[in-house]
């Protein structure tokens, strides 16, 4: 017997799903045990690229999650309502849900897996990150055995090709989003991606599935590259690195408990690390685990085809479930979510990072000095201090720390700030 | 109730396996529901690495494929017996198998999964291929809904390490492989590594589960890497590549079917390739779908945490099912092996690829166009031809084709060596 789909959402993703659904000659014999069984949009006029069966299309949202027949709901609509009621509507059927959306997840994953556990469903969500490349469930079900060091990765696809594209043009910011824009790989309102709230909600589900707690989104610390500039990328290809958009969960040893580093900034990457060379619209996620060591992930983080491979991975998932199971079974402890407990946040200020941080200034050889003294003052020690050139009557001074604790760097900038002989410090940026 | 579990074996990787389910806390909370139950080893009395409980050491590896408490046996054996044997009994017994043994899979997997699905049990191999790396789930459950188009491989770690090292140090091959034998990267006798069958194993395996068919492990071709020097080496970098032993696998049209190409041998990788950059002991996989695009996934390709990573995992999945199931119930489609034909192998004459070879002449111009014109009549179109140096009186030519059928290079070739001009081909290297 089939097992009948509804998809909400008819976007590019929905219609990379449909696409493989409807053309399951060649890929795994399960597709052909899946139908759609309906499919609500919200304009049911507009033309498509898949074929439909008649009355298979409504713009009765609804109808799907309440549908008797339906098993399994595909949420593909994006953005907070109604995605997440018509996810809860749909649990509270006891219908299984696969979603790609991860601004719902990241925010409400607590209520709707909740909801799952309780009607003994399954909410899945590997397009939720990283498009086409396997990486929710693989931190699910094969990473398990190891304690989860850190996971770091490159997961927006938009600030990735403006920082590539910033490298190897030495263009700047604006004139690059803007290009990006008529490309199409950046948005009309490009916030949620060049601020950096999109790669916040990714790691905030992968910490959660690595680290095995829940995580409040607000407790992300988040920058986003708009104020990377064309000489910050020139000078840190100086010293070795290329800018990326990082986003990082590291477990650190706190106080009285394992604590939880989470944060998304713009990061100096030394050009030899395995991310260093992940470019353009591509996504990787680098795993670390101990016994394990590192492991990487590395694919197409977006679009209609990647995302849709990983949507219909989860039905075929769930589809597999449903035709081995009998009845009456519990959820598999590996693919349903477990934990109760939400994971400490390091704030900000007291984690321990490197800095790369240039600085502008009027008398040359007396801040060199100045820099020193008060960085030190405050425990920061630097690694290299290197006057790289001139703006105007300006020196340009770029100073690399050791691993410092944040709050101290930021006292000591804010001693330095006051001092009469800088004019101003343009950037400060993370290094790995 | 806890799951108990027998292992088989206790080397480097039975050793990382029990000190995985001996030291559960921060890992993974199912891993506190399995219990070690007995490990079979040949010398009790050799000092361990882990602590067993009295009683659990034993001599007889049949005791534990017999015993009706053992719901799950952990091949870690290595070799073809008694492993496959004790492999078919457990499974006769109506055991899950976790085995990391790529040997006999590639060899014996026909009549194993032929057992294991007609007892109703799960025989998984994660740690099969790549060590750590997930990859045989991710291909079984994640990428499943897209047409494999290739599957290519850097996995096998020793030879990487030699190649790796040949390129960054200019040595040749026999200098480099004494001394990854002295690292313990390589072992006394090299044979599966150097000559290439250990990959030919993996690449069975994983063309097996891409391609959802049969393979015969004798339908593969297979070269090693012994007769590259550090010449071919220094060329194949002036021409923009770094050599690297592939296991390639590709589906290609053939004239009645779908056929399949598979092949181990060193290889010219382009250097902006993604597999360009894996370097030492690290392994990669990077498989292309439709309509997913490539993915690639990285890491630690041997060692015990690493593999021993791998086995757990396969173990808590199993764990996961047997906790979350009723009885009776069937197997899970992705997770079990259900494909029954055979793949169509090409035969590796009828190929297309491109080719790099080096000539040692004597007659340069007249040479030159002799290589032209022969290559030409037999339909190989040639990409550069490029005189390079000399050695003593010989001058040295290195030809790159374009693809041609591998069948019409030969035939070519052996023309040319009929050659008088023609002192030798020391090397002839396939380009990806």
């Amino acid at each position: 017997m089939a097992v009948k789909i509804g998809l909400l959402g008819l976007g590019t993703v929905g219609t990379g799903t449909a696409q493989i659904l409807l053309d399951p000659t060649g890929r795994n014999p399960l597709l052909e045990e899946i139908t759609i069984s309906k499919v609500g949009v919200r304009s049911p006029d507009k033309p498509r690229q898949v074929e439909l069966s008649e009355g298979v299309i409504t713009t009765d949202l609804e109808s799907i999650v309440n549908d008797p027949e339906i098993a399994i709901v595909v949420e593909l609509l994006g953005g907070l309502e109604p995605a997440r009621s018509l996810i809860l509507q749909a649990i509270a059927n006891k219908k299984h849900v696969v979603t790609a959306n991860k601004a719902v997840i990241a925010r409400y994953g607590d209520e709707i897996y909740e909801a799952a556990n309780e009607a003994g469903v399954y909410v899945l969500l590997e397009a939720a990150v990283g498009g086409g490349i396997p990486i929710i469930k693989p931190l699910k079900q094969s990473l398990g055995a190891n304690r989860i060091v850190s996971i770091i990765g490159i997961i927006n696809g938009t600030t990735n090709y403006i920082l590539t594209k910033m490298t190897s043009d030495g263009a700047d910011f604006g004139e690059v989003l803007a290009e990006a824009q008529q490309l199409g790989y950046a948005e009309a309102d490009p916030t949620a991606d060049v601020d950096g709230l999109d790669a916040a909600d990714k790691i905030a589900i992968l910490a959660s599935l690595g680290f095995a707690g829940r995580v409040k989104r607000e407790d992300i610390y988040c920058e986003g590259i708009r104020e990377i500039s064309a000489t910050d990328i020139t000078y840190a290809e100086q010293l070795g690195f290329v800018i990326k958009l990082l986003a990082i969960a590291q477990g650190t040893e706190g106080e009285n408990s394992q604590q939880l580093e989470l944060r998304v900034h713009p990061t100096l990457v030394p050009k030899n690390h395995p991310l260093a060379s992940i470019n353009g619209v591509y996504n990787a996620v680098l795993v670390e685990g101990k016994p394990l060591g590192q492991v990487m992930f590395f694919g197409p983080g977006a679009g209609a085809g990647p995302t849709a491979s990983a949507v219909v991975s989860d039905i075929m998932n769930i589809v597999a479930i449903l035709k081995s199971s009998g009845t009456n079974n519990n959820l598999d402890p590996l693919l349903s979510c477990v934990h109760q407990h939400f994971c400490q946040i390091t704030p900000i200020e007291a984690i321990n990072t490197r800095f790369y941080a240039r600085f502008l200034t009027k008398d040359l050889p007396g801040v060199i000095g100045y820099l020193g003294t008060t960085f030190g003052d405050h425990q920061v020690s630097l690694e290299s201090v290197v006057q790289i050139g001139f703006q105007g009557e300006l020196a340009e001074i770029v100073v690399v720390t050791h691993y410092v604790r944040e709050g101290n760097f930021n006292t000591a900038l804010d001693e330095i700030r006051n001092l009469e002989a800088i004019d101003s410090i343009p950037s400060i940026v993370r290094v790995l």
